[in-house]
C-alpha cells in the first residue's frame, strides 16, 4: 500500500469544484471547457494466506505504519483482475506464490475512499522472503498472531474473518464489521 | 453507469509516461516536478434485487447499451461505504429503497479497469420507479427473464450467481464466470 490516494487530484489547482448539469454533486470541473475530473475509491486487493494453522504476515518496512504486521495486500493496478492484483500483491511483498480460494471480505474504508476484496489463499509454491516493502515475512500459527502490532484495523478484521471459516467451505464475504458499519439496513436473511 | 472512466488521464497532456525510481511500471509523471499520477481501476457496485422469484430490472435511457435492461449498478463515489453505493444506484435508477443480504459477487473487468461488487438486496420498502438513467423498471419472474436484452455480460453473471443461492444463505461470492477467467490458479478447497 501507498499514500498517494489523492495524487491526480493535488494537480487540479485550476479546477473549480461545481455540480455539473444533471449531476447531483459537486465535481471537479475546468472552467474552461466543463470537463469534469471524476474523483473514485481505490481498490485495495489482498489475501490472507494460510498453512494449517499458520498465517503468513508481512512486517510493512514503508509509511504508514512501518514496522508493523499486515497481510500481503496493496492498490489494484489497472489492466488486471483482482485475484491478479492480490496474486501480485503477495509476490511483490512477501515472494510468495499463492493460489486462492475466493474472496473472504470487502471491506469500505470510506473516510479514505478504499475498498478492500480479501481472499482466502494458499501457499501454491513452498518458501517466502521479505519484498522490498516488507522488512520481513513470517509464518505465525493463530495462538502468536501479534495482535498488538498489526498495522491496520481491517488487518484485523480479514484474520478474524479467517479463522470463522479457516479450512471448511468459504462462506458469504464478510463485511465491514458491526462496530465499524453504517448506513444500509440489513433485514435478516430468510431460510 | 456512465463512460467516464479515463477522464482525468485524459487532460494530463503534458505529463509523461515513465517508470519512476522504485517502481515497476510506467506511471504518468510531471516532466517538471516528478509527481506520479496514478491510474487506478474503478469499482462500480449493484445489486441483484428479488422478491420472491421476481428480479428488478431497469432499461438503460443512456449510453452505452440504451434500451437494454440492467440491474441497479454504477460508480461508486468517495465517501461512501460499498454498501451505501449499492443503495444510492437503486434509488437513482430504480427509486428502490433496498435492503442488502451480503456480497454475491466479484467481478473484474480487466479490460476497462472495473471492478464490480454485486449485492444481493430485497425490498426494504414497497414500490419502484423510472429514475433519470432508466426508460423503465420493471419486475421480471425469473422465467420471464429478458436474457437476449440484457445490457452486458456480467448483468448475465449476476443473474445466474442469484439462482444459484436465490432465498437459501448466501454463498461465497461468485467470481468471474471460468469462460472468463484468467490469470490465478485455484486449487480446490479442502473441506
Amino acid at each position: 500500500m501507498n499514500s498517494q490516494r489523492f495524487a491526480v487530484t493535488d494537480l487540479m489547482t485550476r479546477f473549480i469544484r461545481q455540480i455539473p448539469e444533471g449531476d447531483d454533486r459537486e465535481r471537479l470541473m475546468c472552467p474552461d471547457c466543463g470537463h469534469v475530473a471524476y474523483e473514485n475509491p481505490k481498490v485495495v486487493v489482498g489475501s490472507v494466506v494460510a498453512e494449517g494453522d499458520h498465517i503468513l504476515l508481512c512486517r510493512r518496512a514503508i509509511q504508514p505504519r512501518a514496522g508493523f504486521w499486515t497481510i500481503p495486500a496493496g492498490y489494484m493496478e489497472l489492466g488486471e483482475t483482482a485475484e491478479e492484483g492480490a496474486a501480485r500483491e503477495a509476490w511483490e511483498e512477501a515472494r510468495v506464490r499463492i493460489a486462492l480460494d475466493g474472496v473472504l471480505a470487502v471491506y469500505s474504508i470510506a473516510r479514505i475512499g478504499q475498498v478492500q476484496v480479501i481472499f482466502r489463499a494458499r501457499f501454491a509454491e513452498p518458501g517466502f522472503a521479505p519484498g522490498p516493502e516488507s522488512l520481513e515475512v513470517a509464518r505465525f500459527h493463530w495462538s502468536e498472531i501479534p495482535w498488538e502490532e498489526l498495522a491496520f484495523p481491517s488487518v484485523h478484521w480479514a484474520l478474524k474473518a479467517w479463522r470463522d471459516s479457516a479450512h471448511g467451505a468459504l462462506p458469504a464475504a464478510a463485511l465491514n464489521p458491526q462496530e465499524d458499519r453504517r448506513g444500509v439496513h440489513r433485514l435478516p436473511v430468510a431460510s
